[in-house]
């Protein structure tokens, strides 16, 4: 009894520690949109056509939040997962969480900074914005090196092929970002658009290591 | 007890997606209302009357407010409804309930934008409006759809009457968002105020659903 | 197995519509220091003085603030006595407990709106905001009668003294602040002080209550 | 089973302290962020020299920013260890958490004074985030020896040893702050750099008594 009541204790205080850093993944999340400022026209040149057009120039804007929404969202999902895998925590794993909550409660201000000046001929947003990409991959593969070493017993069912295809998948994102930057050099309107395939990327990865697991799987038996 | 374990741990996988979920929708609803900017009324003017006056004219801004509120309100209801089902989850699932808090997010953003040029003649707006309505209504429709399948395994108690019934209801709202873009065009007035009927029509559904269910229990008998 | 599996899941739902108000709760509260503007003194007018000058000039401000965490934090705590009784939930109780909410949400506007005219001799700020106070008042009396009716079984332990000194209280605060609201016709340095005894007022009420409560065990046995 | 429901039903409630508590550090720490303006530049002045020149200019911005990150960071941790210990609740335990989040809330406004006036010679605003900094540190320790009183019965595991030592740390943060305040007086630039040792300070002192503790075990046996 006493030590089902340590060991819900335990579990609770992880269990927090992983819904605090989903508030803090819904409250970024959200405020993307505080930075989509409503045009403001006034009478007597309002019209729909006035209000289009304002629309129009928001398309940076608007770009920008689907893309910062996507990766917040990408990030959560793979926070959903790593954390599917952990059974305790460390204070060094609260600490490397705190960590990766920083960057992405910097988001909302990376991206307002990048779509802000979207399209207009300057490197310094996008660098910015790969920063803070940047971080959250570190960040996220420290976390799973802390997890995935078995000698911390932070993590449960988290098989070595699992373990590499997720430090892979952290190092990508990061990666294909710094390859965008410097495209932008050479191309800003194309390297603009490139963040939105990082998704479709990311699932090519995935179907293919799936396929390999289970062609493995079938080898096994 | 193995099983036990990986059993709580799957649903708690599954509460952290949910609890995610309500953040979201607890900060759209809650940030709605950084869209009411106090009137400011500089001495010698400021009275009683000018600040009658001034919150006469924000009208639009409480009656988008309101509206908006409660449309939150009653998705997180239904989301709330869904979930009473689920007790699986899938990476598809996880996206589809991402999208539809994608919609949830936007939802400051277009009260603000239909509430400020809510009566003046311009359709952009209403449209806009009616937009995100249509992608909230398609993603929950979607979702229902995704718990419905029985090849999914993913709800529980949830009848074929039940879920025709919630697909049914998640086109509905979408559908009379429609019809009162295109009244807006004939009477901006007429249409302006319809929403506010919405959640009237809801339970007039409602009742009459459950009514049937009730009859239909009785013949069963 | 079944019939504790179908329990869990009611208690689930329960507690997401309990998690989901904490939430707001939490937001509301937090959003309030928005209003809070840094002052803005360029140099070279640059001081001290100039400084605490413009904080003495935010006092009202500051005063509102405090009475708005306040209350929102005494309403917090009601809240959460009363979903202590509750065992379960009608679409009634999810009802009552968005419009609860939607009161809370308006808190920031309305202390903003109050702050911003304290002592400033117009009545409309606070009128708008004792209306605010009223609405969370009502929902909330709304609310016990709802639970506390035993034909809807969705209470447990909440005996009729208790229900009786829940729905006073929650009539006391609204009562209280119309008063504040005509005192501030005669007098409204007086009024804007008052809201900052009603904790006092409500503690003396406590105590009372508990005094009474104990001097009945004692007779009982 | 009646009295496993209630000892349920008890920790639900404290479960919901916690969280609501949680959700209050998490809008504050990402509230943050929105200190953090996107510099404007308009064309033909636009390069990134100028983009630079104006991050360079929000250096004490960020400085700010990470700084109460940091805290607010740091202040979580300690609640979350706080509350590890802690197996039940009372009303004053509710009010003194009130009161400490209370002052987590007012850290982004405290932070926005201190980091727009930081370097500018003026004391006002350094003695404000101290203040700030002091009241939470106030608030955490009555809540230690609230928790820490056997008389009380709310805690469990929680040696005189650790008792000792939180309300220790509790104290040192403040301590510090007073000490840098007055630093100010004398060289503000060294007083702004000082900040970001708190932690250091913090983690030697941890190492310390942890080196400490395993010595006292050590003889112990």
């Amino acid at each position: 009894m006493e030590q089902l009541h340590n060991e819900l204790k335990k579990e609770f205080q992880l269990e927090r520690m992983i819904l605090f850093s989903d508030a803090v993944f819904a409250i970024a999340i959200t405020l993307l949109v505080i930075e989509l400022k409503v045009p403001e026209i006034e009478r007597p040149e309002l019209s729909d056509g006035k209000l289009l057009e304002a629309l129009a120039h928001m398309l940076p804007k608007f770009f920008g939040y689907i893309v910062s929404f996507m990766f917040i969202g990408i990030y959560w999902t793979v926070h959903h997962r790593l954390f599917g895998y952990v059974i305790n925590y460390t204070p060094k794993l609260l600490r490397l969480n705190l960590f990766f909550l920083f960057a992405v409660a910097l988001m909302p201000f990376s991206t307002a900074f990048y779509s802000e000046y979207l399209m207009k001929h300057v490197l310094t947003p996008v660098v910015f914005y790969t920063v803070n990409i940047i971080l959250l991959g570190f960040f996220n593969l420290l976390m799973w090196r802390h997890i995935g070493n078995p000698k911390h017993r932070l993590s449960e069912g988290l098989s070595t092929a699992d373990l590499k295809y997720s430090t892979f998948r952290a190092i990508l994102v990061p990666a294909l970002f710094t390859v965008f930057a410097f495209v932008y050099l050479m191309n800003p309107l194309l390297s603009s658009m490139l963040p939105a395939f990082v998704p479709l990327i990311m699932r090519l990865v995935k179907k293919n290591y799936e396929k390999r697991k289970i062609k493995q799987t079938i080898k096994d038996n």
